[in-house]
Formats: C-alpha cells, structure tokens, sequence
C-alpha cells in the first residue's frame, strides 16, 4: 500500500491531546475519521510525537498507509477539506509520498519544540491559549544562562514526568535557546526525542531563572540530583508548539526497531 | 472627575464590534460593564476609533472619566480582573492619568493598522480568526507598487463602506506598505483618520493586485473613479489590527470640535 508523510499543523485547545482517547477528542482521532469520511478506509495514523492536551503543533509528522496512489497535494486539499467540514482545528500543511519503510516516530532524527511566554502585567485576550501568561517581568538573559546547564547529554529524571513511559531517562538535549522580542519570550528547544513533560518542565525551571529564584548553579544541581521533586512547576500546555521533525534526506530502511535511540516517550 | 486613558486589546472574533448595539456583546460593553461591577459608576467610553465585528485591537485607545483618583496601574488590574470575571476577551494593557481636555478620538493625531494575510494552498488552524487565509501565491512586490498609488491625499469613495457616515471621503494617506515574511504578508496602513471600511478595501483590492488581476495603473484608475463599484470584493475582518493611536506629547486643549479634521468616521 502507498505510504504518505503529512505535515500537520493544529491548535491544541479543543483535544484531549495528539493521542486518540476515551476521554474526549483527539488530533489522531480527527485525522482518522477525516480519512473513514474521505476514502472509506480504517488507518492508524502514527505521530512523530504524542502532544497533550493544550499543546500546539505547526509541525507535527505523521504516516499512513492508504489503497490509492494519490497525488500528494490532491491528498492534503482533499483531507483539508473534510477536515474543515468536521469543524476540526487541524490542517494539514503539506503531504509527500515516502517508501513504505518510512515511519513517522522510528525515522526522525531531530524534534524542534517552541514555548511561548509573555511577561508583562496585563492578562493576555488576543494570544489566550497560544501563550504563558507570566505577570512578572522575567530576565531572559539569566533564563538562557541557567537554560545552558541543561544542553548535553544527561539524565533528565529531574525533567521527566512520573508517567513518562521511556526506558531511560537518558536523552541528548542539542539546543535550549532564550530570546526575547519585547514581552514574548520564546525557549527553542531540539533533541532526537524529549521525555514526556521535558519541556513544559524546562519551562517552569527557566521562569524561576528568569524571577531570580534560581541560579544556573541551581538548574546545574536540579539536573544532578536526578529527583523530580527538584523541578520548577511544570509550566502550562498553551505555551507549547511542536515546530518541525527532521528525517534524514533518505531515509534508511530499517529491520525492526532494533538500534533505535528513540524509545517512544515524546510526550509533550 | 479625573479623566482616564486606557490602551486596550481585544479579541474581535466574540464581539459585534467596538459599539455598543442591541444585537449581541460589543468591546465598549464590556469595559462599561467592568467598571460598573468595580465603581459602580455607569460611564460612557469613548474610543480612538470603532471596529466591526471580528476586527482585532492591539491598542485602541479610549478615555473615560471616574469618580476617585485611581493610581493608573490598580485601576487597570481591578479592571482586568473583572473583565477576566466576566469572561470577556479584552485587557487593558496600559493606563494613563490625562487632563480633562483629552479625548481618545479628536486628541488622536494618527491611527495605525495592520491587515494580516496568510497565504498558503492550506487552511488556517492556529491562525483561524487571526488572519485572511488566501489559498493563491499573492506577489507582494506587486501589492506595494499597488498601494503606492493610494498613499496621499485623495477622495477615497471608491474605498469607503455606502455606510460610511463621514462628512467627507476625502483622507490624507500617510503609509500603505506591504512586506512579506513567509507565508504571511502584512499591510500597514497610517493616517490621521480613516473611512469606513477603507483599510479592509484597500485588502481586497490589493489582493487582486498580487495576484495580478489588477496593475497598479488600474488601481490608480479605481482611485480617481470615486465609484465603490471599481473597489475590490472588501477583504475579511478577521485579518484586520487596531495598532496604535499616536497623541501629541502635549494635548492642546480643546474649545469645542471645530477644526478638527477627524470628522468621526474611523469605523473600520
């Protein structure tokens, strides 16, 4: 069966969460009955990443097997617009044949993740939902600072939810960023895979840097002590987007899941 | 009575506009109603300028007058706190004590917009609500050469809404600039005062510049025909910002509205 990669972008304020659940709706689940509506048939969509509840992707990737060859684009407009007539808050941005060994989550080979504050003294109207609201002025320069203890290779338990379903703890953070345009402060972040809450958790950490409750000898010892009770609150689902998945330009054929550093977590 | 300016920011989408009317929830509404439930004053706002429904604020600007001498920043928390009660989706970012002789819409000297474009084959989902989402490839270079021959002091009736209740349609332009970043294309338009509806005709025509079924020569034409039949279909309102209101450093006090060149329409 032809496989496709799509690209997907979604607000995540009316879903339980990127993964199709009892509780409520879901982006998988959206997509899924978008492709029933259009095609009459039943897929698994696999994610590149799971998001919870609240949190947005501009970038999500996904894969799905389907009967017909379709024209790539004919495929997106056509979801689109089922997608639309569902009400969903879901698009896809693009779509792309792949070989049939291609796998959303088993052949990405970096995760990019932005969170969004935005630190002044008024409550947020028009960016509600799409931001942390932090009535504090925050020092950016002191949250990239302290946010630099944690690039590298470490055991983020620290960082982890106590549901975080990952094997290991383990993981390579490559970039943890703070900048800052007026009162948005934006945190990039990119790893292979993250730990389920990863972000959300640096998050939470870096605003208690950016109050001056925290030094970067702090976030340094937070991370070393390897206890999650050493964490900053978690900070909220709306500031988060998941932005973009690399996959190597060709994509390697794989036996099994066998050697793959990613062990599923990407809970966001 | 002190006298008051408040820089506020809404979210359109939920309102009838800025005015108040009888057939649902308007901007002015809720600030009345946030001071009525904080003072129990019932006062009358006025604004730098009244937007349709579905049109945004970043900054509109309105006076009003209170009974105690407020410190500004606790009259705009107690003021936020009762709209974040009320469930409104408007803030007040900002707070100013001004003499009795401002008036948030003939102090005004010049008013700035943004029109928001995304421009992309697939349809909105974070950015639903938050910008005109135009499926063709719009050439922006084109849209600004467009735009250049509506900057100045014209007669702008081909631009202005039939319900446009300004004395006079003739406006001074003083920027109508359109740049691109990506997917989105911004249009920024400033002057002392606008018509009805101009900003969003402007859009409209603009958009049929970029994708070229007008040439700025054309536009030129449709300018100087003073005819609302040679304007473009009016674009959407969900793309349109209220920016900025600019005041002088020093307010010169009024004796009545003579001479004032706002002659009141700003109804965008």
């Amino acid at each position: 069966m032809p496989r496709f990669r799509l690209i997907v972008e979604y607000d995540g304020t009316p879903y339980v969460g990127w993964q199709r659940q009892e509780n409520g709706p879901s982006v998988q689940g959206a997509l899924e009955a978008a492709v029933l509506s259009l095609t009459g048939e039943t897929v698994s969509i696999r994610g590149a990443g799971r998001t919870d509840s609240g949190v947005h992707a501009l970038g999500q990737a996904i894969h799905l097997d389907l009967a017909r060859s379709w024209l790539p684009y004919k495929l997106r407009n056509a979801l689109n617009a089922h997608l639309g007539m569902a009400g969903e808050r879901v698009s896809i941005v693009d779509a792309d044949a792949v070989p049939d060994y291609f796998d959303a989550r088993f052949s990405a080979v970096k995760r990019h993740y932005l969170y969004r504050i935005i630190s002044r003294p008024a409550p947020l109207a028009l960016e509600a939902g799409r931001a942390w609201w932090v009535p504090k002025p925050l020092d950016h320069a002191a949250m990239h600072a302290a946010a630099q203890m944690l690039v590298g290779h470490h055991d983020f338990t620290t960082f982890r939810s106590a549901h975080c379903q990952a094997r290991s703890p383990v993981r390579t953070l490559d970039r943890l960023d703070v900048t800052r345009d007026g009162q948005l402060i934006e945190i990039r972040a990119s790893a292979q895979s993250f730990l389920h809450n990863q972000i959300r958790s640096f998050a939470g950490t870096l605003k208690l840097a950016g109050e001056g409750k925290m030094t970067p000898q702090d976030v340094r010892l937070a991370l070393e002590a390897r206890d999650r009770t050493a964490c900053g609150p978690v900070a909220p689902p709306e500031g988060l987007y998941f932005l973009q998945v690399d996959y190597p330009a060709v994509i390697p054929e794989r036996r099994g899941n066998q050697g793959q550093t990613d062990d599923g977590a990407d809970l966001s």
